[in-house]
């Protein structure tokens, strides 16, 4: 198995980076193909690759900011990380790439290099929730704000692959997310997809609300780009505030600051369920090629969790199953 | 000041309703008017009002449940709690109507016995927040699943108002929920809504993220019901799940478990600040009468807030001022 690493993703990159890469050569014996500035790179190999793991550098020399307004044409020339291990995968160089950059960069750039795969109208976000003992497919969090009933079928039919193929889900339980578990609830977009979820062949579970989603309930959950994204950003905020809340309080008396030292391992036991970092990467569903999405503020380890969930997703062949499944 | 009290509103009514309402005259010397079943009542506030407090009863013998359709004559005919309390209001008999009952049949209640304030096109429901520093007032979260430009403006308007008037934060931040924070991000609804809130006079601070809405940076934050709704469960469900975690892992072992019970006033410090019960109630924003609808789950304590909190926004004559604002 070859995975592309791109070098330039992470907020502090390339060191997280190329200590995964060499990791993760160790580890599993793939070979790792860095993608970023050559110089800098080497450099850092050099330091790091002890035991002359198979870790591989291409040059990437191109940088651009997401903020920058880039065309198609120049963003299909441009020698990017993203650029040019995307071409990797296309060419078959590689089996997967995976990327702790900006994820609207990384779908504009997937979708110049790799395009769509045959019949897919949006390829989608995807991302692991993390819920009651385990984790749920949520799609789309943000590459499509206004969405058709076909979107979201769409992204059901490429999740429920990814849960059951990449992530080894027997059956995957589909949820629509909506205001109401009841059929009939929600806005025209949710009533016109029901039908078609129902019709769909999948596992369809049918209307979830929040407590059915983080209750684990589903495998795979679908949402417009627009709702997905407010839901995920205001999770995040309100775990947040909550542990804040917390700190504050636990640090309010001596003997709950002691409390605390005590059971401190706890709080490190929910960071660590709660963690994007632990759970690795999700897959930009629909592009023609398997480009992996890691969290920005990732990581050594949270690196190495994304190729690890990069080569399952590559193991279990997840492109041809999504074009299989259509 | 009058205030009626649905004495059928609560999950555990009416033992919480007739306890807040001999608590609340005990304590304002207003005169708190319980309207449910008159022998149940009586019985109950024998028991609990020993000082003899100023609590009338006012028979409402009719019952409905949520799932039964019900037209809007029938509606308008049946002596529920909600409808003989929402009628004293209207007469002029009370000043304010407080439910800890169903908030869809509380709007329905109110469109036919007390309408909407004239130029008001859809009420809204609202709720406070508990937000970084304090509470952030909300809507809609479920009374218009579709919602136009228009709609949102006047959320803002009724929002802000309460928040000032009733809250007394003055001139209120108001923000537009989106899925990005710069102007032009968002959905068709809130690309239009936008310039709206921008002309509007009222204190707009711009499109806000769940990080900005539980980072508290906004007094009043407005979107869809069918959005509004799915974040507010969501969110629920969210710190659920965080605090099932927490509790899991300090029970895992000894020293944890010793290290949480020195903690663990911490813990209610925590439940305190997110818990609805502490906050009291929201309005029904737009009905030509003041309903403030607190929690189902609300107990006396809970109660207490409610009709703390409908005090306020009677004595600052929120309806009038609403009506003025427009």
């Amino acid at each position: 198995m070859r995975i592309v690493l791109d070098a330039m993703g992470s907020d502090k990159f390339p060191d997280p980076e190329v200590q995964a890469a060499v990791k993760a050569a160790e580890l599993w014996g793939d070979e790792i193909i860095l993608t970023g500035n050559k110089d800098l790179l080497t450099r850092k190999l050099k330091s790091f690759n002890i035991n002359n793991a198979p870790v591989r550098i291409i040059d990437a020399p191109d940088m651009f900011k997401m903020d920058d307004k880039i065309s198609a044409g120049k963003l299909r020339r441009l020698q990017t990380s993203m650029g040019v291990g995307m071409d990797l995968l296309k060419n078959g160089e590689a089996d997967a790439f995976v990327t702790a950059g900006n994820t609207g960069g990384a779908m504009a750039t997937g979708l110049t290099r790799l395009g769509r795969i045959r019949g897919i109208k949006r390829p989608a976000l995807s991302v692991l929730l993390p819920v009651k003992d385990g984790n749920c497919v949520f799609a789309d969090i943000g590459a499509n704000t206004v969405c058709k009933p076909i979107h979201l079928l769409q992204f059901a039919k490429m999740g429920s692959q990814y849960a059951e193929k990449a992530m080894g889900i027997s059956n995957p339980r589909v949820g629509l997310l909506s205001n109401g578990e009841e059929e009939g609830k929600g806005n025209d977009l949710v009533k016109e997809t029901f039908p078609l979820l129902k019709d769909s062949g999948l596992n369809f579970i049918g209307n979830v609300e929040g407590k059915e989603l983080f209750g684990g309930e589903a495998d795979v959950v679908v949402t417009d780009g627009f709702t997905g994204n407010i839901l995920i950003k205001s999770s995040e905020a309100v775990a947040k505030l909550l542990m804040d809340i917390l700190k504050e309080e636990l640090m309010a008396t001596p003997i709950r600051k002691l409390g605390a030292l005590l059971a401190k391992s706890a709080f490190g036991g929910v960071k660590k369920k709660m963690d994007p970092r632990e759970i690795g990467a999700a897959p930009l569903l629909g592009l023609d090629g398997l480009v992996m999405i890691g969290h920005g503020r990732s990581d050594e380890k949270a690196l190495l969790n994304a190729i690890k969930s990069a080569r399952q997703a590559a193991k279990a062949n997840l492109i041809e199953e999504i074009k299989a499944s259509l």
